[in-house]
């Protein structure tokens, strides 16, 4: 049987045309771009070009504002750190309880080892974020705000256009992580106040390994990795030349797919929760579905654990993961549940199946073939008993 | 013409077989390492064994001694970085006046912003590291020493197992950027006294963007990119899968070719050198002829720049390089050759011609065919004068 991947907010697929683009400057136009002969010249116009095309997808105004890194976690590292060292007498960051380990690991580190006072802000039950703690927390002493786009265990979607208005009335810098958001929502950051902003090739049918940051044209800026004069002295470091032509190939298909990744994907998902819901008692939608990734599920089981699911998905070839990739390995429910408040017992049997433009149909059907007898066999092992109630709090959404 | 590349300790090409060991991880076994599904599973078990072959290339006593970081300039960032923070009451480093970028311009910033206090070794004539003075600066302060074990711009080879020792005596961390000796010199780190090392994918035919960091079992350590846990928690960010093992087979056969490298290939480059002696009056070989990297030569041309007979050579066909290609565009003289003090307008005149085994006989034939007449012309051109005097301390090694 195929194996079936739902694990699109993971990682993704590289697409088979971004493999050919990438694949000539292996051997060919293995080049250094910034050498001055033949070799380096031709691989450098490749660089621009792929340049331009994370612009378009982004909605930058000018290309250089693109700076490429390692990928996700390197960029969001470099905004904040670049960001409390061009404002030294500011020491306070405003993020949300909910981002990524990639923000939420270097924040605790910076108020830990550097005094940063960091106020994460809450979400409510449906992971929305709460605007008035938001505005209560900027102030004149705030260096950067970093709040991501779009949550990558829920797909709740943040209002990150009007949080950047409010954090530049009071001088704050505003990064947004938008890792799980490019290329499913669309992006016109020439319009915006967002200073900068987080890009990862995998996530989008890119190479790993290949990142971007978006630092506005006049943004003060200090690298992370210093050393040669690469990127216009903001990333130090030989260029992943095949990873930035691959990065630039995606990011142009994911611009032409993004349609097909708000309707048919979207009905995939829909269909899949619609069809869960149904079939199976005590299940209930996370998240804020409204305000939400076409591409995300987020859904809780009541009574059973993830991880026996994942296990027994697994044994079907149905991929899919409970909260991130991260915290894998561990038993604990994810941050970002606990943040929402969703009671433990619920929050432990949850699961995130994440789709892309290389599912159809048919996988979501096997999934709904398959899912009530798993859940069925976890209920009758499970130690928190079948005909239990309905953990308190955990109302359908 | 077949183009001749002859600049490769600026970057090499991808050995075929490394594009082919790392074409299925791109859309194959495409899946999160980190992952607990069967699409995770299988590209862990690839990455341990890159680990194990860069691990077998290092001469490291364990395979979890090595963390895959973004590239040479990501480890040696991260090296240092760590050093300060897990030895607070140190705050000097030890380096040499001729490193990469990767670590000069790192500790300049410390320096200025940090108050860090750094001893640059400095070089002789010859590029030989003063050990008197590298011994008056290991003091109980010194967090960590960074001294490089092949010099990119001349080849000039250091002492670091000897270094290393001395090192020790004090205290202080030792850790050596291997970037370019890598795959050129025998290494065996488990018999040395080397805490930490830092390799580049791209120098040795493997892929641009990844690089690694040894780390000596028991060497305490943080992470310079912090977010997941992935790498032990000491390199966070989605593993870059396909290069990893597209690294860790070009660490397997750059010691296949460890051999050839060491006796054709230098062959090669000593065939250029003497020839180039012979051919043309006043020219001279920078560095130290006798600790040398095996593939590198570094010419000094009396009377002309390096810019002029980059662009001549271009024309042929010949890619090589003036000093370091980070400082390419730039008409200054490099900091290595200034630290050796090569006067001003020999160093002016400096190429460095790298070779490896995809060089062959016919590329060294063709440059002594066309560098004649490319110095007549240029020399007849010069400012500088072709009938002047040698620069004065600028005799031939
Ligand atoms: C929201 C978000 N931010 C950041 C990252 C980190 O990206 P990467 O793993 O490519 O460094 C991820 C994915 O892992 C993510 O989902
Ligand atoms: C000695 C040395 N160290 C470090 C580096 C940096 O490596 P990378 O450009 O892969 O980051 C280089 C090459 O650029 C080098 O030659």
């Amino acid at each position: 049987m195929r194996p079936i991947y739902l694990d699109n907010n993971a990682t993704t697929r590289v697409d088979p045309e971004v493999v050919q683009a990438m694949l000539p400057f292996f051997t060919d136009h293995f080049g250094n771009p910034s050498s001055m002969h033949g070799f380096g010249a031709s691989v450098g116009t490749a660089v621009k070009e792929a340049r331009r095309q994370v612009q378009v997808l982004t909605g930058a105004e000018y290309d250089h504002e693109i700076v490429f890194t390692s990928g996700g976690t390197e960029s969001d590292n470099a905004a904040i750190l670049s960001a409390l060292e061009v404002m030294p007498h500011r020491t306070e960051i405003v993020t949300s309880a909910v981002e990524h380990p990639a923000v939420l690991t270097l924040c605790a580190h910076l108020e830990k080892t550097r005094g940063v006072k960091v106020h994460r802000i809450p979400v409510d039950r449906q992971g929305r974020l709460d605007l008035d703690a938001y505005r209560a927390a900027l102030t004149p002493h705030v260096a950067i705000v970093s709040i991501m786009w779009a949550n990558n265990e829920t797909g709740t979607i943040f209002p990150v256009v009007e949080l950047a208005e409010l954090a530049k009335e009071v001088g704050a810098l505003f990064h947004t992580d938008a890792v799980q958001a490019a290329g499913k929502l669309p992006m016109d950051l020439k319009s915006t106040a967002i200073d900068m902003l987080s890009l990862s090739g995998h996530k989008l049918h890119g190479p790993k390994g290949i990142g971007a940051l978006y630092v506005r044209r006049g943004v003060r800026f200090r690298s992370l990795i210093k050393g040669g004069h690469q990127e216009r002295d903001r990333r130090a470091g030989t260029e992943n030349t095949p990873g930035i032509v691959g990065f630039g190939k995606a990011a142009e298909l994911a611009l032409n797919f993004m349609d097909d990744e708000n309707t048919r994907v979207k009905a995939l998902r829909d269909r899949l929760e619609k069809g869960l819901l149904q079939r199976i008692p005590n299940v209930f939608v996370t998240g804020d579905t409204l305000e939400r990734l076409p591409n995300t599920a987020n859904i809780t089981f009541a009574y059973i654990e993830g991880e026996g699911m994942l296990l027994l998905l697994n044994r079907e070839g149905i991929a899919c993961s409970s909260g991130s990739a991260c915290s894998s390995g561990s038993l604990e429910p994810s941050h970002v549940l606990r943040a929402m408040n969703i009671p433990y017992t619920a929050a432990r049997g949850a699961i995130r199946f994440s789709f892309s433009r290389d599912n159809g149909k048919e996988d979501v059907d096997r999934v709904l073939e398959v899912m009530p007898g798993i859940v069925e066999k976890l209920r009758a092992l499970s130690p928190f008993g079948a005909g239990g109630e309905v953990p308190k709090n955990c109302d359908p959404v």
